[in-house]
């Protein structure tokens, strides 16, 4: 995983990586909203594992690969909100980034049982790994 | 599939519509991109396999409902590069986005096989199926 990370993020400029890795961020969060929709109103099995196959996807890119050399900060048009503890933190960032993609993954598999009850719960799961990243490394 | 548009569309404002669908395609060819270096360079199954799962992921999401009214032109910091055509061309644009969701579904099909060759094939098909929709329906 290091060594694809080293490689694709030295083809990708660090205000690039920045940009990237806020869209999957982002994207993420709308299909987060959208199966906490469908968990508070009615639920639409299709859309709801729609949405979690999407998540999954974007967590299993190798996103890390987003936080090269020189992205600790502010790039270009780029504003980042990343705290710089996050670069001298690698191995708990990686554990936190291995438990997140766990979640994901876990809540498509779940998404495709179309089990309300249990989405729910793998969706609580999923939401605690961000938010466990959050808030170590990320400004408010 | 336009009532699920219009469900979703209506919880999202109109800026925040055209922010995810900008980080959609941001994200996505970013993951384009990671293919493209492969295809050129050393070739990389399981990177290769992980980017076409992450643009299908997106393409499957149904960001058809990030296209809801109030997004055909810039809505307070999200500046955007559709034409207002797309939203007078809806059969149309329904059209290339089915061509673009199949050639995503089946890079990704192709990808996990390992075939280079063949992936090189179904990554042209699906860039075309990107430049359809840009040469109609976004501005420069
Ligand atoms: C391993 C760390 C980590 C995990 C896991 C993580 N995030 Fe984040 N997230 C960050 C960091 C760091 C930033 C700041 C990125 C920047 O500004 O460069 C961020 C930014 C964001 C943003 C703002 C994006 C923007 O447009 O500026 C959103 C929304 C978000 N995350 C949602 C999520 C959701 C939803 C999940 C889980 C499904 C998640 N994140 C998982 C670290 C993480
Ligand atoms: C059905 C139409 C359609 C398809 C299919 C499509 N796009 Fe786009 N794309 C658009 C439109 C419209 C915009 C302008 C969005 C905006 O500015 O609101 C856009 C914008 C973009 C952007 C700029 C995003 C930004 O940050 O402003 C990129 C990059 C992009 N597309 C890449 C792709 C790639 C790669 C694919 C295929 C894998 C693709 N698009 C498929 C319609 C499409």
């Amino acid at each position: 995983a290091l060594s694809l990370a080293t490689i694709a993020s030295a083809q990708v400029k660090p205000e690039d990586q920045i940009k990237f890795r806020k869209a999957g961020y982002s994207f993420m969060s709308w299909n987060m909203g959208k199966i906490k929709s469908n968990l508070e109103g009615t639920y639409d099995a299709a859309q709801v594992t729609a949405a979690a196959n999407a998540i999954a996807g974007i967590a299993n890119s190798g996103m890390g690969a987003l936080f090269g050399a020189g992205t600790d900060k502010d790039v270009g048009s780029q504003k980042t909100r990343v705290k710089p503890e996050l670069f001298q933190n690698m191995p708990e960032v990686g554990k936190l980034a291995g438990d997140f993609s766990g979640a994901a993954n876990n809540l498509a598999k779940v998404a495709a049982t179309g089990d309300a009850a249990a989405v729910k719960t793998a969706f609580g799961d999923l939401g605690k790994t961000c938010k466990a990243c959050h808030d170590k490394f990320r400004e408010e």
